[in-house]
């Protein structure tokens, strides 16, 4: 057993200072990332919680420079598509940079492992509880990179079956982002997408209720976005 | 913009030590959960990354005595009903313990917000990255909770639409766990269900693969479960 008490008070600063200094990063400049830190990151990664101990995981490096170029194309199709459905807010969403591919030194394709209909503990009625241990595991992976001083940016900008096929995985691995990683000359002070003005962070506040569904709560919380991408 | 450098030593060891240190809690002490820190733990739950930044998360308080326990049924009615569906795991899983709705100090309820289908950025081929944002925030709670020396157990044995019944939610609001918080006597040395023998951690080196899926790496990292689930 490991004893109870809490972290002291400079142990508990460095925890919350990953967390609100984490960022989701797009920009990154180029220079190599250590492989002893991956390694670190990938330990971080594998120490998360999983449904039943199912560990849902697989991580695919991408190392060849002709797979990071077609898996950077299957992104900018997407992107594209995704920017036509986006109808009155295309011109803001195509002003954003949305991937660091060929920018960052470390490229990861993260899936769903296949045959996961044998477990059934915790999933029975919720069976995407894997996909909730497999983003756990990359939130750790994302605060022990900030840490270390690593950006790191999640993409889910592809069509799934395109990846399968580029990655030869079996068709009941999904794959649920591609990371990017590497050395950053600085982290955004603000989440992107709020220093860009594509959205607001809602209150705190909103987003707690109280023994029953709170509407008039939500309405706040949903308020922030009728000034952006509706 | 925020500095690139990494921690120093000491604080990286603390963030490593609450990802590392983090258990799944299903045993609390009963003492009462600090109102201050649970606040810090909305907080880091709230600072999560989400998808295109829509902020999915929603949390619902339990304090009613009488709700705790219609969701305490609800719990244990999904729970014998998961152990029939184990079959020749039955056994095996009714000895452990899966929920401690009654024994923590707070309840909390995670729901994914309603109306998500107005949100596209990264969502058009994968809507299901809403889970995998309010995944994160819950992520950032669990280790937080671990530095403040709180357990937290999430647990996914439910209906959803009971839930919504429950708790008054719309239709469109899909509860994604029932989270226990509250002080422990000691925290896992390792994950409760590698401690009770239920399922053995993989070897890291077999969920890293290269450029391209690696069906050995995956006949070993599924082979941990051939003796224990199936």
């Amino acid at each position: 057993m490991i004893h109870k008490k809490a972290f002291d008070e400079q142990m508990k600063h460095a925890v919350y200072k990953a967390i609100f200094e984490r960022r989701d990063m797009r920009h990154f400049n180029g220079e190599p990332l250590d492989e002893a830190i991956l390694q670190r990151l990938f330990e971080a990664a594998h120490a998360a919680p999983s449904v039943g101990l199912m560990q849902p995981w697989r991580f695919i490096r991408v190392q060849s420079s002709e797979l990071k170029q077609q898996l950077h194309a299957l992104v900018e199709k997407e992107t594209q598509v995704t920017a036509e459905a986006l109808n009155d807010s295309k011109d803001a969403f195509l002003k954003l940079k949305v991937q660091g591919i060929l920018d960052c030194s470390e490229v990861l394709v993260v899936s769903l492992m296949p045959k996961r209909e044998q477990h059934i503990f915790g999933r029975r009625t919720l069976p995407e509880m894997d996909l909730a241990s497999a983003a756990c595991a990359i939130q750790n992976m994302w605060l022990a990179a900030r840490a270390e001083g690593i950006g790191l940016g999640w993409v889910s900008l592809f069509e799934p079956e395109a990846l399968q096929e580029l990655f030869s995985m079996p068709r009941d691995a999904t794959p649920i982002a591609v990371l990017c990683l590497g050395p950053v000359d600085a982290f955004y002070s603000e989440p992107m997408l709020i220093e860009e003005h594509w959205a607001e962070r809602g209150e705190l506040k909103n987003y707690v209720m109280t023994d029953s569904w709170d509407g008039s709560k939500e309405a706040q919380a949903q308020k922030q976005w009728q000034t952006t991408e509706s």
